[in-house]
């Protein structure tokens, strides 16, 4: 069985536990964890008794062969409405759809639909799942960890390969080293930049999500740098931040506390621990430095198919964690006006010490 | 007033004549549109009486206030929660939102916070706006087009440094290609491409969006480049089929072919034209051809900040089209198992012929 497959087999068992005699996945990553399609467009019918059905439209008939083979295909430009009608037509009484995905009027499309094509008789009803697919995709199967190995393997390269060509000197703008970045990522053959690359200089290394501009590298200053590869799909998340020339004491200080804080973090992520307590086990070792305000973010999210995705970690988070799961560990301390430092890794929680996928040293960096 | 604010005022109009007290934006890009907000969290309460309030959260209050200085500002977690509880306490009887855009999770949630915030009085009605600010979208002022012809720019300059360094020749892959445009036109100053890059080598160009693989350019084979930059936003989309070698007669006379159409299709594009002509015009010539089969999709779209967006040019399309409006003219004629070709620029509307933006020749190129 593939590992879409095994995952279909999962949801089955949702959707029975709930009732429901299908269950219509549109969002397009859960669509792509369930069956392994890459397009722009497609959706499954998954049904409890098996006769699953994937939809897209003419320009994917030969890729959906090739990397769906194991479902029925439905080649329809109408895609979602094509599967519901399929639903109609197998006699589903109850259809799980993704409520926090399918829009307004989306839903009222879907609803019209399915009266029509009920004939008079009665339409089936519509149940929210939920984020159903999106807390399987929480828990990382092989394969998926793989993938972000070698997300995460690409970043590290990247991020080395500039260090030691001296890309990140004085006088170089943000704008320059984050394009820099985002080309070599490519060239070492991700598919894109996980996200906007932050490449933040002196006093914007404070901002905790700056945007590269043209502000120039300058000597003394810290360096921070937060960006990731995307590999197969899987996205690579991890921060490093570096001082160019010397580093003062007062930077030392902080860099000292957030890796503390950053260790502490790591060192919490446990199978069943919660996802509170692995929080609070970083931030106590800023609060208890006086940093506590200075520290305005959760410590970590899940990544996978998305940058950020479920679990969250953090004083608002709910719930534990468990192996498989893939998550960021990245407490902050942001001096405003002056610098600040964050530490990111990217770890997959596992029965043992979690497993570090970013491996880039976390020594305080003196370029 | 500022570009935005403009956009703003045009938006108000279409709210009043609709008999709405507010509009709360929720789609980013629109609201980008409106206000010049770049970040990712962003929404918009438009005001009938003016006083507009944008929203977003602690990360971006910075930006907000250099990118949206002339707009009162919220800063909230909840940031659509907020600006929902801020028009009820300005008194709206009568709220737009984005049908199209708004989950049906996010609407029930809408829902709860005006009923919460009424406090026992009545909550005001939510009314779909439908896609009023993607309509006003589609005309674009002089600084979008600016930005346009910019990312234009990028992407011709991208192709010509590529082929003038011998980068598309027989034996490298589409993917390495690929990659190298995509790195090109980083370097070049784009933010992003502004869509999967395709690469389709020999046969793979028959298919209309094959996705780049490790296929090797060989040859006496055709070779289709679908690219384009992003840049401050707005994307660019241009194709070109060339030849590596020397070009066979039957590659010469379906390129010829689609060169026709392709200069019907924008010898068409004119103030009132109806975009259903405009596609025929094109897709005449094609089809006079004897090859109406082979060319199974629309004539173009609208760019922007979005790839695609209004108008759409197809046989199925609706509406006439305006000056100002970004579009593509793109026929394709596809011979499965042999090879096809597409030629494709992105053009505004004016009063006069259409502005070429995308300026690479247009001449069968054989490298």
């Amino acid at each position: 069985m593939s590992r879409a497959a095994e995952r279909r087999e999962r949801l089955r068992a949702t959707a029975a536990e709930r009732g429901l005699d299908a269950v219509l996945v549109t969002n397009l990553l859960n669509v792509r964890y369930l069956t392994g399609f890459t397009g722009s467009n497609g959706a499954l019918l998954l049904r409890t008794d098996g006769a699953d059905v994937f939809g897209t439209d003419g320009r994917y008939t030969t890729q959906a062969g090739t990397q769906v083979p194991d479902v029925e295909l439905l080649v329809d430009r109408a895609t979602v409405v094509g599967l519901a009608r399929e639903a109609v037509r197998g006699g589903a009484g109850r259809i799980g759809y993704e409520s926090h995905e399918v829009t307004v009027d989306g839903l009222g499309q879907l609803e019209r639909v399915l009266v029509d094509a009920a004939a008079g008789g009665t339409a089936p009803e519509l149940v929210s799942v939920r984020r159903a697919v999106e807390e399987l995709r929480a828990v990382k199967d092989e394969s998926e960890i793989e993938a972000l190995r070698r997300a995460c393997a690409v970043a590290d390269r990247a991020l080395a390969e500039l260090a030691a060509e001296g890309a990140l000197r004085p006088g170089r703008s943000e704008l320059q080293v984050g394009r820099e970045l985002d080309a070599r990522m490519l060239a070492l053959g991700a598919e894109a930049p996980s996200f906007e690359t932050i490449v933040a200089a002196g006093a914007n290394s404070a901002i905790p999500h700056h945007r590269p501009d043209g502000t120039e590298l300058r000597g003394g200053d810290f360096l921070k740098l937060d960006f990731g590869a995307t590999v197969d799909g899987y996205h690579s998340d991890m921060t490093r931040t570096l001082v160019l020339g010397s580093a003062a004491d007062w930077q030392r200080e902080v860099y000292a506390l957030v890796a503390e804080a950053q260790a502490a973090g790591r060192a919490a992520l446990a199978v069943g621990a919660d996802v509170v307590a692995v929080d609070a086990a970083s931030r106590d070792v800023v609060a208890a430095a006086g940093h506590g305000e200075h520290f305005p973010h959760g410590l970590g999210h899940g990544v996978g198919l998305e940058i950020h995705e479920a679990p969250g970690i953090g004083p608002l988070g709910a719930g534990t964690l468990a192996a498989g799961m893939a998550v960021t560990v990245e407490p902050g301390v942001y001096l405003p006006g002056h610098g600040g430092v964050r530490i990111e890794d990217t770890l997959v929680v596992t029965a043992d010490a979690p497993e570090l996928l970013t491996l880039t040293s976390k020594e305080l960096l003196v370029l």
